[in-house]
């Protein structure tokens, strides 16, 4: 049995159509008023050295030069306004999603997967455009879903103007699929297509990516999920939501699924709910991710189970790592989640990069 | 049932008094007899190149101009002899400990916390003194312990000029408590008292830190060990001494406990005795603590107990991470305990940063 | 029981003779053949941009200038071709192998190492010498294989210009064994000679390196394996191939027993074979080690048996830090094996550093 993908359209559209201030922020909404009048009340000058650097591109810059002659109680609360800018702006809403569900084209019994290799700007945090490389125009790339035992065919067209290959990385491929150029396959050149296909070996949580110039092409943006089902997956995995999370930080910025704080999706559950994420990190860095509220009980690592599931709240996950943990969400509210290498997740500018949150919604609340 | 928590103040007292080199380093002395004699010869250049740049703030910066006209002998002998006058300064003496047992205020049944949060100087290691955030004018602040199912309050005060908030890292406590500013509650501003209050809901090593400017506020110091105690301990936890170690390294340098070595405080035990460590990374990078001579057996992560313990002598702790270990003191000596990422631990000039020692005294010295 | 050690000399002299691109890469060889015809194609100014910067050495730098002025694909072809040259000479042939077993002479029943530190030059790719500190003019030192209870003598000359002193990372030995200057034992100036002598306590993947100045010196070369078998092996550490692989990443640049890709040693075995790979981590970052085609079974930790295995297929190993796994060479070909920071691996100069390959052989190919 095959767990169903939840439907991820449809839970964001929700949140910006029932606005997550108004329902996951209620507490923080109300106890907020206060402040809210106190910064208002921030000389001018403190407005506007806030105003001046709160692009988030702007994180790492010095400070503007006005904030020089500030007092100290006007630079915190420019500080405290960027900050508050940042969280409220959250789910911000940037140009596409990639990790989108893939369905397959059927050639018999053969899942066809038709993936398009090309050069393009991606939008990771509202108005911060990227040089990308991406598959089907999406980074990360179409998640895609099978079943062990499928017989699957990726069919890879290179329009790009520099050369590539197609990894399949956790899975126990023949080595002729293997995508490693030269040692397996030529590199596909611009303009050509190269067609893998095999028999799906192993279930897990895995990946694909280029393996060609890969240090740049991965990062720019040439990765995705290729989750595959058990036939029979056990009990501990049939959960209410199928979650996966995917980490970078080349030249993109840190980024989960390809988006920025506050660019990055939140996960909505309701409470009772069970949560499984999937971390992969395509980055060159480790990132130790940590949820704030609940624990993650740990089941598997690279697609194999672990001998017994085990508990933490940080989990680090080192690049080319994938790690499957379930949520138990029963702990109501908004829940902070974000990498814990902090220059990774906040600024004095506010949060940015790798931070998202884990809604845990109360009955009633729809 | 609790845990006693060691007397450090006496046991460092002792190691001040009764001489760690006539104690702790019997064969270290008498072995270095002979090799003193040699560096005494070595030419006044050497001594002054030595001198010059023994000061371990000087870590990391070029050797004095007089080295260069030394002869490869002397140039040895004056490495040696930096890094002789280290090991001999330790424990070194500075100004004041953080990380000290904090008794609470009782309310009623309430525990109460309070802690203020000021800027100061901390001496990291002798006359060094860095830019600090302090809960109580301690680095890491007070050591907070409790245990499961206790009523606690923690009164927050900020003294300083930049707004500050508290996160109760790996405690799962009700949303409105979790420290997050604009997502649970509003920055404490400059002046403000904030109270957070609840009751302890999972036991383990976890942490306190500031969530606001936090890659800044936590690397600067305010940051705490929060140890919950189970209420009824099993077997594997009933220890002789239970030592607590936080790891840092942002702009104070690579610190345990908020100090550098030689500053860094020994762990002493006698022979046969059980040591639990509780390693929190507080800092931004890895730092695999490797100790010599004995192997830890851990136990728990982020205060989740292990399914079953597991044994290693070098162990990788993340930002964010707590990792709890048991050691069996079986071995007697004086044994080096550092981060095996050597850049952090040795210079040419000789140990520093994240080094301290783990003394196992036999029967009979007192 | 003692698991043999495999001859990793006839192994590679079979590589060198009886020709990798005709044994083990038919598929690559065969697929090339167009592509190749293509590459020659190739403007000149192509052909030329390429020689000037195939050179392994010029990783990192910046491209020729003549590139600047090629047309998209003559820049795609010229990528495409140093790739496809450093890959073409793999294993490509350097002066001298580290990591070579040692035989101990024997005093009675004492096993002695006669090891001597030298400063020298050590060739890590074709025509890149590095500075090296040397245990017997091997980077990594000699390989020391002994068993529990064994009685060892290790006697280290210091013939460089510089002290130093040897420790046995993750051997509880005697305090006065452990090799740390000024807390154990004096340090082993130029020209003397210390002799440590002990009897091993524990078994498992070990390692001995410099401890005094060790940042520079481990680094630089002073670091080897030592294992230690069980006196009764357990059914899963009798394998067919016992493959030892030291990571580093200092001024070395990112090695694998010292090499760099091309000249990084293929791990050969034949289809069906269990092999059996003690990681070490001797450098100062993590490496993620990723195996394609086939995964780890993790075994043992710092030479201590995991309480359970477990399986991945990317194994995140610190500094410090040994992990041994076994892989059942179930899945014939060429498979690409490497840190999967990617910077450790490639470049657009092609595969560098931390780049190796497990070549499994069907039955009938000699």
């Amino acid at each position: 049995m095959t767990v169903p993908t939840p439907d991820l359209t449809s839970r964001r559209s929700f949140l910006r159509k029932s606005a997550i201030t108004a329902v996951a922020l209620p507490t923080a909404a109300s106890l907020l008023g206060a402040c809210e009048g106190e910064a208002a009340k921030a000389a001018p000058a403190a407005k506007t050295a806030a105003a001046g650097s709160a692009g988030h591109g702007a994180h790492g810059t010095t400070t503007t030069s006005a904030s020089a002659t500030l007092s100290p109680a006007a630079k915190a609360a420019a500080m405290d306004e960027m900050h508050e800018k940042g969280v409220k702006s959250f789910p911000a809403k940037t140009a596409k999603w990639g990790n989108q569900p893939m369905k397959p084209k059927m050639d018999g019994k053969v899942k066809v997967f038709e993936l398009t290799c090309t050069k393009m700007k991606w939008e990771t945090e509202p108005g911060k455009f990227v040089d990308a490389m991406a598959y089907n125009e999406q980074v990360p790339g179409p998640q895609i879903r099978v079943t062990e035992g499928d017989r699957v065919r990726f069919v890879v067209t290179n329009k790009m103007d520099e050369s590539t290959a197609m990894h399949y990385h956790g899975l126990e491929v023949p080595n002729d699929q293997d995508g490693v150029p030269f040692i397996t396959q030529p590199v596909i050149k611009p303009g050509e297509t190269f067609t893998y296909e095999f028999t799906v070996p192993n279930s897990g949580s895995h990946m694909y990516h280029s393996h060609h110039n890969a240090a740049m092409q991965t990062s720019s943006g040439l990765l995705g999920a290729l989750i595959v089902d058990k036939k029979r997956p056990p009990k501990i995995e049939k959960v209410d939501i199928d979650y996966t999370m995917i980490l970078n930080d080349g030249s993109h910025g840190f980024t989960l699924n390809g988006k920025s704080f506050p660019a990055t999706e939140p996960i909505v559950a309701k409470l009772g709910q069970k949560l499984r994420i999937r971390f992969m990190n395509e980055g060159m860095q480790i990132h130790p991710m940590h949820l704030h509220g609940m624990h993650f009980t740990v089941i598997a690592k690279d697609g194999w189970d672990q001998p017994a599931p085990w508990k933490c709240d940080t989990l680090n996950i080192a690049p080319g790592e994938r790690w499957d943990v379930i949520v138990n969400c029963n702990n109501p509210g908004t829940w902070a989640f974000h990498c814990h290498i902090l220059s990774h997740a906040e600024s004095p500018h506010g949060m940015f990069g790798m931070v998202t949150a884990l809604i845990v919604q109360k009955p009633g609340v729809a």
